[in-house]
Protein backbone atom coordinates (compact mmCIF):
# COMPACT_ATOMS: atom_id res chain seq x y z
CA UNK A 1 0.00 0.00 0.00
CA UNK A 2 2.07 2.67 -1.09
CA UNK A 3 1.98 6.93 -1.01
CA UNK A 4 -0.72 6.98 -3.67
CA UNK A 5 -3.14 5.15 -1.42
CA UNK A 6 -2.47 6.80 1.44
CA UNK A 7 -2.94 10.14 -0.42
CA UNK A 8 -7.05 9.43 -1.30
CA UNK A 9 -8.01 7.23 1.97
CA UNK A 10 -6.95 10.12 4.12
CA UNK A 11 -8.32 12.36 2.35
CA UNK A 12 -11.80 10.54 2.25
CA UNK A 13 -11.44 9.81 5.77
CA UNK A 14 -10.30 13.49 6.48
CA UNK A 15 -14.07 14.61 4.47
CA UNK A 16 -15.73 11.90 6.27
CA UNK A 17 -14.93 12.77 9.88
CA UNK A 18 -16.15 16.59 8.90
CA UNK A 19 -19.64 15.43 7.91
CA UNK A 20 -21.68 16.26 11.40
CA UNK A 21 -24.25 14.10 9.94
CA UNK A 22 -22.29 11.27 9.23
CA UNK A 23 -21.20 11.15 13.54
CA UNK A 24 -25.04 12.29 14.33
CA UNK A 25 -26.15 8.33 12.67
CA UNK A 26 -23.44 6.80 13.85
CA UNK A 27 -22.49 5.90 10.35
CA UNK A 28 -18.49 4.30 10.46
CA UNK A 29 -16.37 4.45 7.07
CA UNK A 30 -15.31 1.00 7.01
CA UNK A 31 -13.57 0.70 4.21
CA UNK A 32 -11.95 3.25 1.89
CA UNK A 33 -10.49 1.57 -1.48
CA UNK A 34 -9.54 3.25 -4.97
CA UNK A 35 -13.29 4.11 -6.39
CA UNK A 36 -14.85 2.01 -3.47
CA UNK A 37 -16.01 2.77 -0.33
CA UNK A 38 -18.10 0.85 2.42
CA UNK A 39 -20.29 2.80 5.27
CA UNK A 40 -21.65 1.03 7.98
CA UNK A 41 -25.20 2.28 9.69
CA UNK A 42 -26.85 0.66 12.98
CA UNK A 43 -30.36 0.85 12.55
CA UNK A 44 -31.48 3.11 15.86
CA UNK A 45 -34.80 3.67 17.34
CA UNK A 46 -34.28 7.46 16.50
CA UNK A 47 -33.98 6.99 12.78
CA UNK A 48 -37.08 5.24 11.92
CA UNK A 49 -40.25 5.87 10.21
CA UNK A 50 -43.88 5.34 10.78
CA UNK A 51 -43.04 1.74 11.54
CA UNK A 52 -39.79 1.68 12.91
CA UNK A 53 -37.86 0.73 10.03
CA UNK A 54 -34.93 2.70 8.95
CA UNK A 55 -36.01 6.01 7.67
CA UNK A 56 -35.21 5.96 3.90
CA UNK A 57 -33.83 9.57 4.21
CA UNK A 58 -31.52 8.03 6.83
CA UNK A 59 -30.33 5.18 4.48
CA UNK A 60 -30.27 7.16 1.19
CA UNK A 61 -28.10 9.63 3.26
CA UNK A 62 -25.30 6.84 3.99
CA UNK A 63 -25.13 5.68 0.16
CA UNK A 64 -24.95 9.30 -0.99
CA UNK A 65 -21.50 9.40 1.13
CA UNK A 66 -20.38 5.97 0.23
CA UNK A 67 -20.96 6.89 -3.69
CA UNK A 68 -19.38 10.68 -2.87
CA UNK A 69 -16.54 9.56 -1.48
CA UNK A 70 -16.18 6.65 -3.78
CA UNK A 71 -15.77 9.08 -6.83
CA UNK A 72 -13.40 10.95 -4.03
CA UNK A 73 -11.05 8.59 -3.87
CA UNK A 74 -10.39 8.69 -7.64
CA UNK A 75 -10.31 12.50 -8.47
CA UNK A 76 -7.46 14.38 -8.74
CA UNK A 77 -5.56 15.77 -5.82
CA UNK A 78 -6.81 19.55 -4.95
CA UNK A 79 -10.33 18.22 -6.08
CA UNK A 80 -13.57 17.92 -4.18
CA UNK A 81 -16.80 16.32 -5.14
CA UNK A 82 -20.07 17.12 -4.94
CA UNK A 83 -23.60 14.73 -5.25
CA UNK A 84 -25.07 16.45 -8.56
CA UNK A 85 -28.11 13.88 -8.40
CA UNK A 86 -29.17 10.73 -7.18
CA UNK A 87 -31.70 8.11 -8.07
CA UNK A 88 -32.78 5.23 -5.57
CA UNK A 89 -34.66 2.61 -5.80
CA UNK A 90 -35.82 0.87 -1.57
CA UNK A 91 -36.11 -3.11 -2.57
CA UNK A 92 -36.74 -3.62 1.08
CA UNK A 93 -37.46 -2.06 4.18
CA UNK A 94 -34.38 -1.85 6.74
CA UNK A 95 -35.34 -4.30 9.34
CA UNK A 96 -32.27 -5.27 10.64
CA UNK A 97 -29.62 -4.33 13.63
CA UNK A 98 -27.25 -2.56 11.02
CA UNK A 99 -26.85 -2.00 7.06
CA UNK A 100 -23.74 -1.96 5.29
CA UNK A 101 -24.00 0.79 2.14
CA UNK A 102 -21.16 0.42 -0.52
CA UNK A 103 -20.19 2.51 -3.20
CA UNK A 104 -18.39 2.16 -6.67
CA UNK A 105 -17.14 4.41 -9.17
CA UNK A 106 -19.29 3.29 -12.30
CA UNK A 107 -17.19 5.83 -14.64
CA UNK A 108 -14.81 8.47 -13.77
CA UNK A 109 -14.70 11.23 -16.39
CA UNK A 110 -12.61 14.82 -15.49
CA UNK A 111 -15.77 16.69 -14.39
CA UNK A 112 -18.44 14.13 -13.85
CA UNK A 113 -18.05 10.35 -12.12
CA UNK A 114 -20.90 8.42 -12.37
CA UNK A 115 -21.51 6.17 -9.10
CA UNK A 116 -23.55 3.18 -8.04
CA UNK A 117 -24.44 1.93 -4.66
CA UNK A 118 -26.24 -0.87 -3.15
CA UNK A 119 -27.27 -1.33 0.55
CA UNK A 120 -27.62 -4.58 2.22
CA UNK A 121 -29.21 -5.90 5.52
CA UNK A 122 -25.34 -6.27 7.82
CA UNK A 123 -26.51 -9.67 9.73
CA UNK A 124 -27.77 -10.79 5.76
CA UNK A 125 -25.99 -10.09 2.87
CA UNK A 126 -28.79 -11.65 0.79
CA UNK A 127 -31.13 -9.25 1.91
CA UNK A 128 -30.75 -5.99 -0.88
CA UNK A 129 -32.39 -2.93 0.82
CA UNK A 130 -31.76 -0.39 -1.78
CA UNK A 131 -29.26 0.21 -5.05
CA UNK A 132 -28.73 3.91 -6.12
CA UNK A 133 -27.29 5.29 -9.07
CA UNK A 134 -26.19 8.84 -9.05
CA UNK A 135 -23.56 11.63 -10.74
CA UNK A 136 -21.08 13.15 -8.90
CA UNK A 137 -19.39 16.09 -10.27
CA UNK A 138 -15.54 17.50 -9.42
CA UNK A 139 -15.11 20.68 -8.69
CA UNK A 140 -11.58 22.82 -7.18
CA UNK A 141 -11.30 22.43 -3.16
CA UNK A 142 -12.42 26.36 -1.81
CA UNK B 1 -63.22 21.84 5.75
CA UNK B 2 -64.75 18.90 5.65
CA UNK B 3 -65.05 15.43 7.31
CA UNK B 4 -63.04 14.30 4.16
CA UNK B 5 -60.51 16.83 5.21
CA UNK B 6 -59.97 16.03 8.56
CA UNK B 7 -59.27 12.22 7.57
CA UNK B 8 -56.75 13.32 5.74
CA UNK B 9 -55.03 15.58 7.48
CA UNK B 10 -55.04 13.27 10.49
CA UNK B 11 -54.06 10.37 8.83
CA UNK B 12 -51.26 12.32 7.71
CA UNK B 13 -50.18 13.90 10.85
CA UNK B 14 -50.41 10.96 12.61
CA UNK B 15 -48.07 8.65 10.41
CA UNK B 16 -45.74 11.84 10.32
CA UNK B 17 -45.65 11.87 14.31
CA UNK B 18 -44.29 8.15 14.07
CA UNK B 19 -41.15 8.97 12.17
CA UNK B 20 -38.88 9.65 14.87
CA UNK B 21 -36.45 10.33 12.56
CA UNK B 22 -38.11 13.56 11.20
CA UNK B 23 -38.35 14.36 14.84
CA UNK B 24 -34.68 13.49 15.22
CA UNK B 25 -34.06 16.07 12.43
CA UNK B 26 -36.33 18.72 14.13
CA UNK B 27 -38.45 18.91 10.69
CA UNK B 28 -41.97 20.30 11.38
CA UNK B 29 -44.95 19.29 9.06
CA UNK B 30 -45.73 22.59 8.00
CA UNK B 31 -48.82 22.37 6.14
CA UNK B 32 -51.36 19.33 4.78
CA UNK B 33 -53.27 19.64 1.59
CA UNK B 34 -54.79 17.37 -0.72
CA UNK B 35 -51.92 16.10 -2.65
CA UNK B 36 -49.64 18.28 -0.78
CA UNK B 37 -47.61 18.91 2.17
CA UNK B 38 -44.38 21.12 3.35
CA UNK B 39 -42.15 20.10 5.69
CA UNK B 40 -40.04 23.21 7.41
CA UNK B 41 -36.17 21.70 8.67
CA UNK B 42 -33.89 23.89 10.51
CA UNK B 43 -30.10 23.36 9.43
CA UNK B 44 -28.72 22.26 12.50
CA UNK B 45 -24.74 21.74 13.09
CA UNK B 46 -25.54 18.27 13.45
CA UNK B 47 -26.90 17.47 9.87
CA UNK B 48 -23.82 18.85 7.99
CA UNK B 49 -21.73 17.85 5.43
CA UNK B 50 -17.68 18.22 5.18
CA UNK B 51 -18.44 22.44 4.87
CA UNK B 52 -21.18 22.67 7.48
CA UNK B 53 -24.19 22.77 4.52
CA UNK B 54 -26.93 20.98 5.23
CA UNK B 55 -26.44 17.19 4.09
CA UNK B 56 -27.63 16.22 0.85
CA UNK B 57 -29.28 13.01 2.58
CA UNK B 58 -31.01 15.56 5.34
CA UNK B 59 -32.62 17.65 2.50
CA UNK B 60 -33.58 14.20 0.59
CA UNK B 61 -34.96 12.14 4.06
CA UNK B 62 -37.68 15.69 3.94
CA UNK B 63 -38.45 16.08 0.80
CA UNK B 64 -39.33 12.12 0.88
CA UNK B 65 -41.25 12.51 3.63
CA UNK B 66 -43.13 15.55 1.64
CA UNK B 67 -43.82 13.70 -1.21
CA UNK B 68 -44.90 10.42 0.50
CA UNK B 69 -47.50 12.59 2.66
CA UNK B 70 -49.11 14.04 -0.41
CA UNK B 71 -49.28 10.49 -1.41
CA UNK B 72 -50.86 9.53 1.45
CA UNK B 73 -53.26 12.67 1.78
CA UNK B 74 -55.10 10.99 -1.52
CA UNK B 75 -54.77 7.72 -0.95
CA UNK B 76 -57.42 5.22 0.42
CA UNK B 77 -58.20 5.02 3.76
CA UNK B 78 -56.64 2.13 5.46
CA UNK B 79 -54.11 1.86 2.99
CA UNK B 80 -50.69 3.45 3.61
CA UNK B 81 -47.89 4.72 1.27
CA UNK B 82 -44.32 3.51 0.67
CA UNK B 83 -41.46 4.95 -1.35
CA UNK B 84 -40.38 2.68 -4.36
CA UNK B 85 -37.92 5.25 -5.98
CA UNK B 86 -36.80 8.90 -6.12
CA UNK B 87 -34.58 10.30 -8.33
CA UNK B 88 -33.61 14.17 -6.86
CA UNK B 89 -31.34 17.12 -8.31
CA UNK B 90 -29.22 18.91 -5.94
CA UNK B 91 -29.20 22.42 -7.29
CA UNK B 92 -27.23 24.93 -5.01
CA UNK B 93 -25.78 24.03 -1.43
CA UNK B 94 -28.32 24.87 1.62
CA UNK B 95 -26.75 27.24 3.38
CA UNK B 96 -29.47 28.94 5.30
CA UNK B 97 -30.73 28.90 8.49
CA UNK B 98 -33.96 26.74 7.39
CA UNK B 99 -35.10 25.07 4.26
CA UNK B 100 -38.75 24.48 3.32
CA UNK B 101 -39.39 21.09 1.63
CA UNK B 102 -42.93 20.83 -0.84
CA UNK B 103 -44.18 17.75 -2.01
CA UNK B 104 -47.19 17.54 -4.40
CA UNK B 105 -49.02 14.18 -6.30
CA UNK B 106 -48.01 14.66 -10.13
CA UNK B 107 -50.50 11.89 -10.68
CA UNK B 108 -52.08 9.45 -8.50
CA UNK B 109 -52.75 5.76 -9.93
CA UNK B 110 -54.19 3.09 -7.72
CA UNK B 111 -51.16 1.57 -6.76
CA UNK B 112 -48.69 4.03 -7.91
CA UNK B 113 -48.52 7.81 -7.07
CA UNK B 114 -46.03 10.04 -9.04
CA UNK B 115 -44.93 13.01 -6.60
CA UNK B 116 -42.67 16.00 -7.27
CA UNK B 117 -40.80 17.51 -4.24
CA UNK B 118 -39.23 21.01 -4.46
CA UNK B 119 -36.85 22.52 -1.17
CA UNK B 120 -36.24 26.43 -1.01
CA UNK B 121 -34.32 28.58 1.31
CA UNK B 122 -36.84 28.82 3.92
CA UNK B 123 -36.16 32.72 3.94
CA UNK B 124 -34.97 33.52 0.44
CA UNK B 125 -37.78 31.46 -1.78
CA UNK B 126 -35.44 32.88 -4.89
CA UNK B 127 -32.97 29.96 -3.87
CA UNK B 128 -34.13 26.76 -5.09
CA UNK B 129 -31.99 24.03 -3.41
CA UNK B 130 -33.30 20.79 -5.01
CA UNK B 131 -36.04 18.92 -6.87
CA UNK B 132 -37.45 15.62 -6.76
CA UNK B 133 -39.45 13.03 -8.62
CA UNK B 134 -40.59 10.09 -6.78
CA UNK B 135 -42.70 6.97 -6.95
CA UNK B 136 -44.76 5.86 -3.95
CA UNK B 137 -46.43 2.48 -3.82
CA UNK B 138 -49.69 1.89 -2.60
CA UNK B 139 -50.30 -0.74 -0.03
CA UNK B 140 -52.52 -2.43 2.23
CA UNK B 141 -52.31 -0.73 6.10
CA UNK B 142 -50.60 -3.36 8.54
CA UNK C 1 -37.13 40.26 -30.66
CA UNK C 2 -33.59 41.00 -31.05
CA UNK C 3 -30.16 39.65 -32.21
CA UNK C 4 -29.38 37.59 -28.96
CA UNK C 5 -32.65 35.81 -29.37
CA UNK C 6 -32.16 35.15 -33.30
CA UNK C 7 -29.05 33.64 -31.93
CA UNK C 8 -30.42 30.94 -29.58
CA UNK C 9 -33.72 30.01 -31.97
CA UNK C 10 -31.00 29.60 -34.73
CA UNK C 11 -28.48 27.35 -32.68
CA UNK C 12 -31.11 25.09 -31.38
CA UNK C 13 -32.91 25.01 -35.05
CA UNK C 14 -29.48 24.02 -36.66
CA UNK C 15 -28.10 21.48 -34.42
CA UNK C 16 -32.77 20.00 -33.81
CA UNK C 17 -31.91 19.94 -38.10
CA UNK C 18 -29.21 17.74 -37.66
CA UNK C 19 -30.50 15.00 -35.54
CA UNK C 20 -31.26 12.64 -38.35
CA UNK C 21 -33.19 10.56 -35.76
CA UNK C 22 -36.24 13.79 -35.36
CA UNK C 23 -36.10 13.45 -39.41
CA UNK C 24 -36.81 9.76 -38.92
CA UNK C 25 -39.50 10.19 -35.92
CA UNK C 26 -41.22 12.48 -37.72
CA UNK C 27 -40.73 14.84 -34.64
CA UNK C 28 -41.25 18.71 -35.27
CA UNK C 29 -39.42 21.21 -33.24
CA UNK C 30 -42.72 23.73 -32.64
CA UNK C 31 -41.97 26.37 -30.26
CA UNK C 32 -38.12 27.86 -28.78
CA UNK C 33 -38.07 30.06 -26.13
CA UNK C 34 -35.14 31.05 -23.85
CA UNK C 35 -34.80 28.33 -21.83
CA UNK C 36 -38.13 26.51 -23.24
CA UNK C 37 -38.72 24.48 -26.54
CA UNK C 38 -41.64 22.16 -27.62
CA UNK C 39 -41.29 19.12 -29.99
CA UNK C 40 -44.65 17.69 -31.53
CA UNK C 41 -44.57 13.87 -32.71
CA UNK C 42 -47.04 12.05 -34.28
CA UNK C 43 -47.72 8.45 -32.98
CA UNK C 44 -46.42 6.45 -36.00
CA UNK C 45 -47.67 2.66 -36.27
CA UNK C 46 -43.54 2.40 -36.63
CA UNK C 47 -43.22 3.45 -33.58
CA UNK C 48 -45.35 1.09 -31.29
CA UNK C 49 -44.76 -0.72 -28.31
CA UNK C 50 -46.69 -4.41 -28.04
CA UNK C 51 -49.92 -2.63 -28.26
CA UNK C 52 -49.53 -0.45 -30.48
CA UNK C 53 -49.34 2.68 -28.27
CA UNK C 54 -46.31 5.05 -28.61
CA UNK C 55 -42.84 2.61 -27.44
CA UNK C 56 -41.99 4.78 -24.30
CA UNK C 57 -38.41 5.21 -26.19
CA UNK C 58 -39.70 7.27 -29.11
CA UNK C 59 -41.41 9.50 -26.55
CA UNK C 60 -38.28 9.82 -24.00
CA UNK C 61 -36.78 10.36 -27.29
CA UNK C 62 -38.42 13.66 -27.65
CA UNK C 63 -38.37 14.93 -24.26
CA UNK C 64 -34.75 14.65 -24.07
CA UNK C 65 -34.16 16.65 -27.16
CA UNK C 66 -36.88 19.39 -25.88
CA UNK C 67 -34.56 19.34 -22.97
CA UNK C 68 -31.29 19.33 -24.50
CA UNK C 69 -32.66 22.31 -26.85
CA UNK C 70 -33.79 24.04 -23.60
CA UNK C 71 -30.61 23.99 -21.83
CA UNK C 72 -29.07 24.84 -24.99
CA UNK C 73 -31.03 28.17 -25.68
CA UNK C 74 -29.28 29.24 -22.62
CA UNK C 75 -25.50 28.10 -22.97
CA UNK C 76 -23.19 30.37 -23.78
CA UNK C 77 -22.91 30.51 -27.82
CA UNK C 78 -19.89 28.28 -28.97
CA UNK C 79 -20.93 25.72 -26.42
CA UNK C 80 -22.90 22.90 -26.79
CA UNK C 81 -24.99 20.25 -24.90
CA UNK C 82 -25.12 16.59 -24.17
CA UNK C 83 -27.38 14.35 -21.66
CA UNK C 84 -25.48 13.50 -18.48
CA UNK C 85 -28.71 11.08 -17.52
CA UNK C 86 -32.50 11.54 -17.33
CA UNK C 87 -35.25 10.06 -15.21
CA UNK C 88 -38.71 9.78 -16.61
CA UNK C 89 -41.74 8.52 -15.48
CA UNK C 90 -44.50 7.48 -17.68
CA UNK C 91 -47.63 8.78 -16.41
CA UNK C 92 -50.34 7.20 -19.55
CA UNK C 93 -50.02 5.25 -22.23
CA UNK C 94 -49.74 7.70 -25.51
CA UNK C 95 -53.06 6.23 -27.07
CA UNK C 96 -53.90 10.17 -29.34
CA UNK C 97 -52.83 10.54 -32.26
CA UNK C 98 -50.18 12.78 -31.44
CA UNK C 99 -48.17 14.41 -28.17
CA UNK C 100 -46.32 17.22 -27.27
CA UNK C 101 -42.99 17.21 -25.32
CA UNK C 102 -41.78 20.56 -23.46
CA UNK C 103 -38.81 20.96 -21.95
CA UNK C 104 -37.61 23.90 -20.18
CA UNK C 105 -34.64 24.93 -18.00
CA UNK C 106 -34.67 24.16 -14.21
CA UNK C 107 -31.64 25.67 -13.20
CA UNK C 108 -28.57 27.02 -15.27
CA UNK C 109 -25.40 26.54 -13.88
CA UNK C 110 -21.67 27.04 -15.57
CA UNK C 111 -21.62 23.56 -16.62
CA UNK C 112 -24.64 21.58 -15.49
CA UNK C 113 -28.37 22.24 -16.68
CA UNK C 114 -31.07 20.64 -14.88
CA UNK C 115 -34.14 20.51 -17.21
CA UNK C 116 -37.74 19.39 -16.81
CA UNK C 117 -39.36 17.77 -19.46
CA UNK C 118 -43.30 17.11 -19.66
CA UNK C 119 -45.52 15.39 -22.31
CA UNK C 120 -49.01 15.63 -23.16
CA UNK C 121 -51.45 14.25 -25.47
CA UNK C 122 -51.51 16.63 -28.77
CA UNK C 123 -55.51 17.25 -28.58
CA UNK C 124 -56.32 16.31 -24.82
CA UNK C 125 -53.87 18.29 -22.73
CA UNK C 126 -55.34 16.97 -19.30
CA UNK C 127 -53.64 13.61 -20.56
CA UNK C 128 -50.65 14.25 -18.92
CA UNK C 129 -48.45 11.04 -20.36
CA UNK C 130 -44.77 11.31 -18.98
CA UNK C 131 -42.87 14.18 -16.85
CA UNK C 132 -39.04 13.93 -16.97
CA UNK C 133 -35.54 15.42 -14.83
CA UNK C 134 -33.00 15.73 -16.72
CA UNK C 135 -29.44 16.60 -16.17
CA UNK C 136 -27.30 18.27 -19.31
CA UNK C 137 -23.86 19.05 -19.10
CA UNK C 138 -22.32 22.23 -21.24
CA UNK C 139 -18.81 21.59 -23.14
CA UNK C 140 -16.77 23.57 -25.69
CA UNK C 141 -18.39 22.54 -29.24
CA UNK C 142 -15.95 20.49 -31.31
CA UNK D 1 -34.32 -26.38 -21.69
CA UNK D 2 -37.86 -27.42 -19.78
CA UNK D 3 -41.41 -26.47 -20.85
CA UNK D 4 -41.19 -23.44 -17.82
CA UNK D 5 -38.31 -22.05 -19.89
CA UNK D 6 -39.88 -22.08 -23.23
CA UNK D 7 -42.77 -20.51 -21.19
CA UNK D 8 -40.94 -17.35 -20.93
CA UNK D 9 -38.83 -17.19 -23.77
CA UNK D 10 -41.70 -17.61 -26.35
CA UNK D 11 -43.76 -15.02 -24.32
CA UNK D 12 -41.03 -12.35 -24.30
CA UNK D 13 -40.18 -13.26 -28.11
CA UNK D 14 -43.98 -12.76 -29.08
CA UNK D 15 -44.18 -9.73 -27.12
CA UNK D 16 -41.25 -8.27 -28.75
CA UNK D 17 -42.21 -8.72 -32.19
CA UNK D 18 -44.99 -6.88 -31.70
CA UNK D 19 -42.99 -3.79 -30.73
CA UNK D 20 -42.87 -2.39 -34.22
CA UNK D 21 -40.69 0.12 -32.64
CA UNK D 22 -37.80 -2.16 -32.22
CA UNK D 23 -38.35 -3.25 -35.84
CA UNK D 24 -38.26 0.24 -37.01
CA UNK D 25 -35.05 0.63 -35.07
CA UNK D 26 -33.53 -2.82 -36.83
CA UNK D 27 -33.15 -3.84 -32.88
CA UNK D 28 -32.91 -7.89 -32.43
CA UNK D 29 -33.22 -9.85 -29.32
CA UNK D 30 -30.27 -11.42 -28.97
CA UNK D 31 -30.62 -13.75 -25.93
CA UNK D 32 -33.72 -14.60 -23.31
CA UNK D 33 -32.37 -15.88 -20.06
CA UNK D 34 -34.59 -16.05 -17.08
CA UNK D 35 -34.72 -12.26 -15.42
CA UNK D 36 -32.11 -11.75 -18.65
CA UNK D 37 -32.29 -10.29 -22.25
CA UNK D 38 -29.86 -8.95 -24.34
CA UNK D 39 -30.73 -6.97 -27.44
CA UNK D 40 -28.52 -5.76 -30.23
CA UNK D 41 -28.97 -2.17 -32.20
CA UNK D 42 -27.09 -1.59 -35.28
CA UNK D 43 -25.82 2.69 -35.58
CA UNK D 44 -28.01 3.43 -38.73
CA UNK D 45 -27.21 7.23 -40.37
CA UNK D 46 -31.14 7.45 -39.67
CA UNK D 47 -30.85 7.41 -35.60
CA UNK D 48 -28.41 9.91 -35.35
CA UNK D 49 -28.33 13.14 -32.98
CA UNK D 50 -26.94 16.19 -34.18
CA UNK D 51 -22.52 14.84 -34.30
CA UNK D 52 -24.15 11.77 -35.77
CA UNK D 53 -23.09 9.52 -32.87
CA UNK D 54 -26.37 7.15 -32.19
CA UNK D 55 -29.15 9.31 -30.48
CA UNK D 56 -29.91 9.16 -26.93
CA UNK D 57 -33.49 8.46 -27.41
CA UNK D 58 -32.29 5.23 -29.45
CA UNK D 59 -30.48 3.57 -26.35
CA UNK D 60 -32.76 4.27 -24.22
CA UNK D 61 -35.18 2.83 -26.81
CA UNK D 62 -33.50 -0.58 -26.69
CA UNK D 63 -32.13 -0.51 -22.73
CA UNK D 64 -35.86 -0.38 -22.25
CA UNK D 65 -37.24 -3.05 -23.82
CA UNK D 66 -34.12 -4.85 -22.25
CA UNK D 67 -35.40 -4.58 -18.71
CA UNK D 68 -38.74 -4.58 -19.59
CA UNK D 69 -38.42 -8.04 -21.28
CA UNK D 70 -35.76 -9.06 -18.52
CA UNK D 71 -38.66 -8.52 -15.46
CA UNK D 72 -41.38 -10.11 -18.25
CA UNK D 73 -39.92 -13.26 -18.45
CA UNK D 74 -39.82 -13.50 -14.33
CA UNK D 75 -43.64 -12.20 -14.22
CA UNK D 76 -46.62 -14.78 -13.71
CA UNK D 77 -48.02 -15.98 -16.69
CA UNK D 78 -50.81 -14.20 -17.75
CA UNK D 79 -49.50 -10.79 -16.77
CA UNK D 80 -47.44 -8.19 -18.65
CA UNK D 81 -45.13 -5.34 -17.66
CA UNK D 82 -44.98 -1.79 -18.51
CA UNK D 83 -42.22 0.86 -17.13
CA UNK D 84 -43.70 2.87 -14.48
CA UNK D 85 -39.88 4.62 -14.83
CA UNK D 86 -36.15 4.66 -15.47
CA UNK D 87 -33.35 6.64 -15.19
CA UNK D 88 -30.21 6.30 -17.57
CA UNK D 89 -26.54 7.55 -17.35
CA UNK D 90 -25.13 8.41 -20.85
CA UNK D 91 -21.71 7.28 -20.21
CA UNK D 92 -19.85 7.91 -23.42
CA UNK D 93 -20.82 8.63 -27.20
CA UNK D 94 -22.04 5.12 -29.20
CA UNK D 95 -20.01 5.79 -32.07
CA UNK D 96 -19.45 2.61 -33.06
CA UNK D 97 -21.51 -0.25 -35.58
CA UNK D 98 -23.21 -1.48 -32.67
CA UNK D 99 -24.22 -1.56 -29.64
CA UNK D 100 -25.44 -4.47 -27.06
CA UNK D 101 -27.80 -3.61 -24.52
CA UNK D 102 -28.43 -5.97 -21.09
CA UNK D 103 -30.98 -5.90 -19.13
CA UNK D 104 -31.61 -7.57 -15.79
CA UNK D 105 -33.88 -7.90 -13.04
CA UNK D 106 -32.28 -6.65 -9.81
CA UNK D 107 -35.22 -7.73 -7.76
CA UNK D 108 -38.59 -9.01 -8.32
CA UNK D 109 -41.58 -7.94 -6.31
CA UNK D 110 -45.77 -8.81 -7.12
CA UNK D 111 -45.85 -5.79 -8.46
CA UNK D 112 -42.75 -3.99 -8.80
CA UNK D 113 -39.88 -5.21 -10.96
CA UNK D 114 -36.66 -3.26 -10.51
CA UNK D 115 -34.16 -3.74 -13.05
CA UNK D 116 -30.34 -2.85 -14.39
CA UNK D 117 -29.58 -2.30 -17.93
CA UNK D 118 -26.17 -1.94 -19.32
CA UNK D 119 -25.34 -0.85 -22.58
CA UNK D 120 -22.02 -1.60 -24.41
CA UNK D 121 -20.14 -1.20 -27.51
CA UNK D 122 -21.01 -4.29 -29.49
CA UNK D 123 -17.06 -4.66 -30.70
CA UNK D 124 -15.52 -3.33 -27.85
CA UNK D 125 -17.30 -4.52 -24.93
CA UNK D 126 -14.70 -2.54 -22.57
CA UNK D 127 -16.77 0.63 -23.95
CA UNK D 128 -19.18 1.25 -21.21
CA UNK D 129 -22.20 3.22 -22.90
CA UNK D 130 -24.87 4.10 -20.68
CA UNK D 131 -26.36 2.33 -16.94
CA UNK D 132 -29.85 2.27 -16.65
CA UNK D 133 -32.01 1.43 -13.73
CA UNK D 134 -35.90 1.16 -14.08
CA UNK D 135 -39.09 -0.06 -12.27
CA UNK D 136 -41.27 -2.54 -13.58
CA UNK D 137 -44.91 -2.83 -13.07
CA UNK D 138 -46.60 -6.11 -13.60
CA UNK D 139 -50.43 -5.88 -14.52
CA UNK D 140 -52.89 -8.19 -15.83
CA UNK D 141 -52.37 -8.93 -19.81
CA UNK D 142 -55.28 -7.01 -21.35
Amino acid sequence: MGASHEGFETRVRDSFGRQTFMRTLGATLEEVGEGRTTIRLRRDRAFGQQHGYLHAGALIAVLDSACGYAALSVAAPGSEVLTAELKVNLLAPAAGAAVIARGRVVRAGRTLVVCQGNAHDADDPSKHLATMLATMVVVPAP
